[in-house]
């Protein structure tokens, strides 16, 4: 059986939603973030990264989002959640989430985490500061330059519509309003509506 | 045939291993990030993002390093550049990949493109004298909880061992010392005397 360990509100969201679509049997453990679980011992001999989210495989541990997204996707095959067949459809889809997690959910991430790049106070007001305009020039590009429609990838739905679905809800506290991006604005409330998603959703 | 856009010291590097390493038949062409070519409309309509490496493939372009590494080791099984077969073992490749480019990359940039985050001088600063406390800790964490020796993933050289190779040339100008890490040291030192690796890095 595979474990997933996730916070509400974080990034392991989309692996959950992943898990969820792709028909496996898994158990959700909720980290207590507020209370610092992610920095218990318990929890650092699971992730010694002290975040979430982590996968408990029967082969060991998965972290890292974009892996697990595809981790899911490759070990249900049934279950369609990425272009498993074609390498090259496959690497658009990772560069898709590569982007969502190395400069997209980073830029947010100077808004409350500023303290893991700078100590000054001064710099980390500085950095929560501009989170609405790089977060923007996010949503921008994906909007113009990625979102095929009426899914990321075009006609399927995958594991980048979740990732992105997760992000995307982090827009109001950054200032963002996400009917500037229509494309992603659409996805957000068809994913909203969606039964799985709000079965997900409720067991958070 | 398969085109890198690349520029020397860049993460690009691990690209270019990859490509050399997997027998491909490629070219390599330099973008003149000092004089801006990056942001040059013949490069956007290559890469929306500005940034490099770029892989021009038959069906289009792929960027972000994580998904052009995995898409180099399927598009060529045979040179054996991940685990390809198992989903779990590609998905703790990509896993180690994932944290290069969303973690220790992001560190690392904090040096020079502090204002990519923050528009204050005085907060770039403050976030470029952090670098080597946080270069020094995600490398602390790669040399103690995910190289298994004598390579990244064990006895299989692969696309981590390239891309944290590509990474680890950075930490002289962030002021860590790469022999605090023993494994990577000589994991360095190992690709340095490699003559596919001297090949790629003089053509560079």
């Amino acid at each position: 059986m595979l474990t997933l360990y996730y916070a509400p509100h974080s990034c392991a969201l989309a692996s959950h939603l992943a898990l969820e679509h792709s028909g496996a049997v898994y158990e959700a453990r909720r980290v207590d973030l507020a209370n610092g679980e992610q920095r218990s011992p318990a929890y650092l001999r699971v992730n010694p990264k002290g975040r979430v989210p982590a996968l408990i495989a029967e082969q060991g541990v998965l972290t890292e989002t974009p892996a697990i997204l595809a981790y899911i996707a490759q070990r249900f095959p049934r279950a369609r959640l990425a272009p498993l067949d074609d390498p090259f459809l496959f690497a658009e889809a990772q560069s898709f989430n590569s982007y969502l997690c190395s400069t997209v959910h980073v830029a947010h991430a100077h808004r409350y985490r500023g303290h893991r790049w700078a100590d000054d106070p001064a710099a980390i007001e500085a950095m929560r500061i501009k989170v609405p305009q790089t977060m923007k020039a996010c949503f921008d590009q994906i909007e113009n330059d990625f979102f095929r429609g009426p899914y990321v990838l075009g006609e399927q739905f995958s594991i980048c519509d979740m990732y992105l679905f997760t992000i995307s809800r982090w827009l109001p506290g950054d200032d963002v309003d996400v009917n500037w991006f229509p494309k992603v604005a659409d996805l957000q409330r068809r994913l909203l509506a969606d039964a799985t998603v709000q079965k997900v959703l409720a067991a958070q």
